[in-house]
């Protein structure tokens, strides 16, 4: 048997106090760190979840003819049969160019302090404006989304059955707030970590419970903490060693583009780690496919740790402790095109 | 009022007289040509649709990983929140390549003769392994597929359980069979016209009516006929005269690449008129947005017969009563990729 350093042994004996003073011990020291995943969708500000709204942002969701080429959906990068992202290194766009960073997964995206790696849209429906026009994602316009949409009658009553009183409901702002509706449904509760917050000691088993101490021992939490167990705030990638270019490509400074503030270079905001063992590849890079691999480079780039085998091996088997129960999605029925319709446009301007 | 010419006269006068023998002998001549879309799905010989096999078939027509960029499943160009297909004139695929055809619809599919415009694929399940593989499509390989599907235990289990009893149940075959066996049950039934083929006068209006009076009287059932109004059997395009190259380009000439046979020349299955006014553009070429300039261009090139206005009209006013009840589906949640699935591949080889 190879040799167990101090701490997982520790861990472990905790473990076998499983229900005593303990375990509650350590399911107490995660409820002031973590919250579970609610059962309901958050209220959002300003953006009611009208049944209506919510048909309508879902329809959108689906919708490939956002995009230019009519082939491009925003279900194409967060498939929400794949844990609400694409399993790409980069995602692929419009004319098969490449995107320059990993798709995140849409799943509890609502719970997260702001979107995008750099958190440049304050919320979802802010986030949901950016693919749509951008030439390498989805590569329309709003004018173009607003005739398209527009063009079929049945967007235009549910436009006003979601937006009711507005003169002209039918906007490319409209159509983002009921995205954000439609997302903000995509939430998946009941992981085993959450039936452990909530009192379930028998929720994780010791290896699980193993991790969950070493993942807030090792200081994982000064990140990764609350209902996303992360996206709550920004840190810089390489804190305590500067991981390489193949992980962290030297062309994306990642928040320092927000906000041009030297100490902003090559900040992140930390991954939300909800059901992380479903959207592989990792990081803002994708460069990592292994779970194990990842929380190896956290060790040494965020902690200045050499996490070993066991340890990894524990952190990754509470990881996957986060995974959900992922929401149950009917697909829409999209109208049809109408003669007003734009036609799709594939060429790469 | 504009004149109305004899024949839609005629068969506004049968209209009126709803009820009467003579709209009887209407829907009496239409249940002679035509049959309802059956409620359930059809028995497919050699593949019965047990319930696992089905899941597993969904799991695998949702797939983006049987393409060799994890970009592309099934779904993207038969697309069952548009009507079966993707509404482009041909569809994208590997590296934004785009193929010869227009995509058909996957709705009700299983009631045709055989599968693609030329026939080449005698049921679904054949069909099934041409995208798959096609350079322009998916850009997979049937190795390729099983490794992928053999790197998830998830899907290994599902392969056991829907092909009881063989020894390597996963297989590029049993592939097809499942997408085949999950495909039988993407059909329609429940369209107006199958109500007014079993019984309900009130099912079609005048309109209508006149339309499927035209649709008979004028030869388009010498074509589309049976229970996908199409989909039975082989005719040439440009029977009395040919189209222009925008329409039947020059360089495609159809079932002549299967059977070799000068007398196939341009020759194509007739399209299956299910739900068409879901499913544009039209032809195999997808030159045509309009139902009414299809109807209109078949006239011509088909029949040999200028269809006035009225009557195009009404055909189309017949062919919209052909959309039927969508199917259901939920979106079936995928297992994560393993270390030994194989990577994505978007290079275009």
């Amino acid at each position: 048997m190879t040799k167990r350093p101090l701490i997982t042994a520790l861990a472990l004996s905790l473990g076998v106090m499983a229900g005593s003073a303990a375990a509650d011990e350590l399911m107490e020291r995660a409820n002031a760190i973590f919250e579970p995943v609610p059962q309901t969708p958050p209220v959002i500000d300003g953006n009611e979840l009208t049944p209506a709204k919510v048909t309508l942002g879902k329809m959108l969701f689906f919708e490939p003819r956002l995009s230019a080429s009519h082939l491009i959906s925003c279900n194409t990068c967060h498939n929400v049969g794949l844990g609400g992202d694409d399993e790409l290194a980069v995602s692929i766009g419009h004319g098969w160019q490449k995107g320059p960073r990993n798709a995140p997964t849409v799943f509890n995206a609502v719970f997260n302090a702001a979107q995008f790696w750099d958190g440049r849209a304050e919320d979802l429906a802010e986030q949901a404006k950016g693919p749509v026009q951008a030439g390498v994602e989805m590569s329309s316009s709003p004018d173009r989304v607003v005739t398209t949409l527009k063009s079929m009658p049945e967007y235009i009553e549910l436009f006003e059955e979601s937006f009711p009183g507005q003169d002209d409901p039918v906007t490319f702002d409209n159509m983002a707030v009921a995205i954000e509706a439609y997302e903000a449904t995509l939430i998946t509760p009941d992981a085993p970590f959450d039936r452990y917050l909530r009192g379930d000691a028998s929720a994780l088993n010791e290896t699980e419970k193993e991790g969950l101490a070493l993942f807030m021992d090792r200081g994982c939490t000064a990140c990764h903490s609350g209902v996303n167990v992360g996206g709550q705030s920004y840190f810089p990638f390489g804190l305590v060693t500067r991981p390489g270019g193949d992980i962290l490509p030297e062309g994306d400074k990642g928040r320092f583009a927000v906000t041009e503030t030297a100490s902003d270079e090559y900040v992140f905001r930390a991954s939300p780690l909800r059901n992380i063992e479903l959207t592989a590849p990792y990081f803002h890079s994708g460069a990592i496919w292994s779970l194990e691999e990842a929380v190896s480079v956290m060790g040494t780039s965020q902690l200045g740790t050499e996490l070993n085998d066991d340890e990894v091996k524990s952190i990754v088997a509470f990881l996957k402790t986060l995974t959900g129960e992922m929401p149950e999605v009917r697909y829409p029925q999209l109208p049809p095109s109408t003669s007003k319709t734009p036609r799709p446009v594939d060429m790469v301007l």
